[in-house]
């Protein structure tokens, strides 16, 4: 593996390895394992959770970080080739990414959707433009098409729960007044399918997640024993479930990513009677932030079942693992 | 003490073992005492001496900081319970606090007052939200009601001038052009009446300091044997004073704090003529930034009074002091 | 040398023992020569590349970096004596600076030019501040008049190429649609000047560098056996040329610096015909970013010339020699 910016790179065998590995550093700490190592933060979009944990894995282990937000609009960067740069993208690629490699270790971009809809987003411009011209290893920190060390903070909460990934988990579209890109449930949906979980989606019609990513969880199911079904039914999906996954997301149209009447799919939020259809066992994981009361009622993420917390620590968790294992191999 | 956001969390003994440390460890430099600690730094409003004083404290000692600036508006936590969560606050302080613990080892929030007067500031909303959420300690940089480490710093710099801080200190109102909280003469007040100094408070009719923190301030000085002296003359105030501290307040009314009318209270500037009031000995004080010849004269600043540079290092040592023991009691 | 923010406070000779310590240091790694050592970091304007290079110099070497980024009006400081601070400029440099350094051992400081001509900028009023009032050493990471950290970054890679900086360079205006000032030119001069170049300018007429810098560069040309060569011909000052280096500035008019009009003079843009004059085995060299196809052209970045990013890696050799020099004398 040289760069991890999504599931594919790890591939089912990989994320075992990760998981484990997580888990191993969760119970027995390992000393100064990045001593002098740098990692350089690149933010195109603000992160709090996410620069956190992956600062707090460089300090906790004798290594650094060195954080560039470079915010909408500072700092855009060109990644057309050729392109006759008279407009607002001040520097190419081809130059600001080995530049930064002469710097840092390896580097983590943060760099969401534009919002213009799947078939964009599935390209992920930034971050494939970081992979291309980086001579060192590059983390995601969220990019459009994927958020994976979410999904991979995700299913170590699972597991470590339920003492295995291989269980009955639920990702159930929740409202928000916001348009909101797919990386999130895409990262989750992938990532469960890579450790065959039996995943049942839940949304509205018209809330598909893209095909490409529909197909490579199948490929991943296939492959690790896992299963995928989706319904517009949100109790046939909690029925028994072990883990409960709520998410909002818009859907994409010709004109990109809408935000969701709120009037009309105000009942998908869920409450403590819907976890009361999930299994006796079942947990509530979130990546945050989460809108109470809106997305996600207070009787959820009060009561027993939320493990949003812990799923936040496990970033810290996965993204030591991750980092520890491009480093080894670079 | 679990959290320091308050005078209060120390009372009059533990203000005097904080500068007690800080005054030692400023003669003899302490090793590695916080080696692998984390501390988490929230800043809900800017800041350049604070932050960078914060910071040194942890890194000339073998820690480090994770450096959150979350800005006016970017990330507005919510803090009322069962709040439907459709405005501009994304995320909740039941989980947002206690993720950042995950993270760090100590928290220290800034966060300033919004204006509304002395009923809000004294309620100090968001630093009281993460004392109830938080699972690791936290600091104050500063927040509605007071500036405690500002007062701490205060005291130091009186106390190492004069060998004691049981001497007669003045704290004046000064003018400005902008209306602003009380946070800083609160503590200042707060901090010498819990070192048993003999405090003068001068300010024009109308500027009072709140209720609440006026009482606060005559219980610690009938516990130490301080005294507080309220006037509207600034001269009889400054009459052989040994510590001249100026800072500009607003006015709380009905409608929030206001800025002061500048024409008719400029003479409260302090000029060399109202140090010369003072004890021969007497220093001049400030929390910093200060506007020159608006707030105090050149002839104060560049005079033989002026110890606002040694009182803003002073920051640094009690910093230092108030983290290591809060790290020594979490 | 107690400062460095101009190639003066080099002088050649200095500029040489940076270039040799760069050199060694780029070869055979120090140990921790920064062990506690804190850079503070002050950004009057934003930065990626300086950024990350002084950041990474620190860190490498057992040391740490404050960064604050006061932005543009976030932090006005007042740098004039006796002025009544009632405007928007908080701050004096006479208690800010100072302060600083009760918390970092060195200060660097970015603060560009104001755009308003060659006359202000030659005061460069803002790190001159610094100089004045600071008590630990100051260091440029670009100013109104000069970037010499670039300029040392230059010769290095000029030096590593070709064996020596007594050669033939260029350094040609290029155009932009930008007005921007001349630090970066008038670095590339002084420096080269002061390391014995051979150096042809060449601009479009009233793109003149200004004189004070012109007359400081021929005092280094004739104490070095350097030679320095203005011209309007760019086809001339590329011919033979062992290093090209391309700039754009705006030209310096009673109203301030003024951006160029691109239509007449796009064809001043480096393409590979152009570089085909210079020597077999020029090299390209830009400060970057750098504006493709508008300022440079892809043949030129993409083709064997090009040494842009072992240049910006050079950034941090010649600042962890400067921040050692400074270091040591301090």
């Amino acid at each position: 593996m040289k760069h991890f910016t999504r599931i594919s790179d790890l591939g089912p065998e990989g994320v075992q390895q990760i998981l484990a590995k997580a888990a191993t550093w969760k119970r027995e700490r390992p000393g100064a394992i990045f001593t002098d190592r740098i990692l350089g933060m690149v933010f195109f979009n603000p992160s709090l959770r996410t620069r956190a944990s992956f600062e707090a894995a460089m300090l906790r282990h004798g290594g650094h970080a060195i954080v560039l937000e470079v915010g909408a609009g500072t700092w855009k960067l060109e990644d057309r080739d050729g392109a006759v740069m008279n407009g607002d993208r001040a520097e190419h690629v081809r130059e600001g990414v080995p530049v930064l490699g002469r710097y840092a270790d390896l580097l983590a971009v943060r760099t969401f959707s534009g919002g213009e809809g799947d078939a964009v987003d599935e390209t992920d411009p930034v971050i494939n433009a970081f992979r291309r011209f980086s001579t060192v290893p590059v983390l995601s920190m969220e990019s459009a098409r994927e958020h994976p060390h979410q999904g991979l903070a995700d299913l170590l909460t699972i597991q470590e729960t339920h003492g295995s990934t291989k269980v009955p988990v639920t990702l159930t579209w929740a409202p928000h007044i916001k348009p909101l890109p797919k990386a999130v449930p895409n990262s989750f949906l992938l990532t469960a399918a890579a450790c065959g979980a039996d995943i049942r989606v839940a949304h509205p019609k018209g809330y598909e997640l893209a095909p490409e990513v529909r197909a490579e969880a199948e490929a991943y199911a296939a492959a690790t024993g896992g299963k995928i079904t989706y319904t517009n039914d949100q109790d046939a999906a909690l029925e028994g479930s072990a883990a409960v996954y709520a998410k909002a997301w818009g859907p994409s149209t010709s004109s990109g990513i809408e935000a969701a009447p709120m009037a009309d799919l105000a009942a998908w939020m869920p409450t403590a009677a819907h976890l009361q259809k999930a299994s006796r066992e079942a947990i509530f994981i979130h990546c945050l932030p989460v809108r109470r009361n809106l997305e996600v009622h207070d009787s959820v993420l009060d009561g027993p079942w939320s493990r949003v917390v812990d799923e936040a620590e496990n970033r810290f968790h996965v993204q030591r693992a991750t980092i520890h294992s491009l480093l080894s191999q670079s």
